[in-house]
């Protein structure tokens, strides 16, 4: 495999962005490496450790030269930076985003794209509760999937571009349309913080009344907790931006707690048991 | 300290008697021990290990010596066991359970309890998905809490002498009205697994949409699994044992995920950011 780019730049030096850059040096998979961010302080210590070769708070200095440009920044930023920085770039430049949600961003990047320039989404499915700089490691993207979601409009070159970038730090590329995507990601992962955030709350309001229930914070809640840990501020934006599909899969799951609490009040230990042993057989098929 | 029971009958040697048999042998906490339980070869195992002196497939034979029974059957089976090993034990003799539900047990056993044969509740909180006399050993209860629940009709002596044999495998011990307690585990316990049953079945229900959802199960789903993989007659048994409660706690939950589903069809980020944000801290509070 022959990697096509001498220079990417990477927007947003965080747990992602900041990963790729050392893999990236690693494995020698670009000649230059510029950094874009808001912080300067960031931007200057990842110079020190020879992670990147120029960096600019700014798109007008020094994106011109970049063959491949890679969004990092949190999710609800991704369009706009996007668009913001499109101005700035070359003819035959790719464009791809690492962002958890997809349709909310293709669809306001997509209708922009100048002629000659090229976007592809992408979300590698790597690095959960830690976030930020500090937590960025080389060979995080090992093996885990990461999800490309080509359109109709989708330059066919740049997809194969950005798929090998992605095989060249280890990680199994699946193609996905972005609706399904979404979908598959507000089940697996966005359902559960949900429930997670919303078992936490109710468990502490359930406090103010009895006061003793979080000392004896044993089994099930813990593992809840964890989850429930997760930035505020990047759960909202996913909240906003998967709203749909969010929507629908708390249906789903109403539902199911509904047909249980239901199998409860009737006394029915046959059905409840049932219910149990389904989910505790899902586990196995994963 | 000094222990005060020459001679104790563990009745169901799975994980919890298991573990107090090694505890109780390794500290020396009572001259004999007296295994009880249906599996003649797990008796004969425990004995050829050195854990008990003794053993017995029927209350008849042996049990009249036992100066402590702990009854450490599955949940469901604890009042009926309470009930049948009563015509067996002599005066004196103090009675404890170790069941995760306490005020079905308490209410079925309590009335009829003989004079001079006393009967203190417990649950220790130690062990979650792996259960049976293999996943036994010792130190399980050091520095776990154990509840104990006297009601107003518990022996004051006997209480103590439960307590201390409780302090001694080196739980801390907590009184608790067995109201609390059932509220207590209905929330920070029981939901949560009722909780995560319902998800991995939602989930897996709109996999067979989907199809892909459970290849990816990455982030909040998998933590999800594990619980939802504990053992689903176990469950059963607490959902039916513990029903008001539990009811009660969905019903908080209910609320909280109402809410929340409310702000995002509102499109409300400033209030999904603090109910996340409330979660979060709440784990910091733990």
């Amino acid at each position: 495999m022959t990697i096509a780019f001498s220079h990417i730049a990477i927007c947003g030096l965080g747990l992602i962005g900041g990963s790729l850059a050392r893999d990236i040096r690693k494995l020698g998979l670009a000649e230059t490496i510029t950094g874009f961010g808001r912080s300067p302080e960031r931007l200057t210590e990842a110079a020190r450790m020879g992670l990147i070769d120029a960096w600019s708070t700014e798109f007008s200095e020094g994106l011109q030269q970049a063959d491949l440009i890679i969004v990092g920044t949190p999710v609800r930023l991704i369009p706009q930076q996007i668009l913001s920085l499109l101005p700035h770039v070359k003819q035959g430049a790719i464009i791809t985003d690492v962002g958890s949600v997809k349709t909310a961003i293709m669809e306001q990047v997509e209708p922009h794209m100048p002629a000659g320039v090229f976007f592809v989404g992408g979300h590698p499915i790597a690095g959960t509760e830690d976030s930020g700089f500090e937590a960025s490691l080389a060979g995080l993207f090992e093996k885990r999937a990461c999800v490309v979601t080509p359109t109709v409009s989708t330059d066919q070159q740049a997809l194969l571009a950005v798929e090998n970038f992605w095989k060249a730090v280890g990680a199994n590329v699946v193609r996905m349309d972005m609706q399904t995507h979404d979908l598959i990601f507000a089940g697996i992962s966005h359902l559960p913080h949900m429930v997670a955030f919303s078992l936490v709350n109710a468990v502490s309001d359930m406090e103010s009344t009895t006061r003793q229930i979080l000392q004896y914070s044993a089994g099930g809640f813990r593992d809840f907790t964890r989850i429930a840990a997760s930035d505020p501020v990047m759960w909202r934006d996913i909240a906003l931006m998967n709203k749909e599909h969010i929507l629908h899969a708390i249906c789903f799951f109403e539902k199911s707690l509904q047909a249980l609490k239901q199998q409860i009040i009737d006394n029915n230990g046959e059905e409840i048991e049932r219910f149990f042993q389904k989910s505790h057989d899902t586990r196995r098929a994963i």
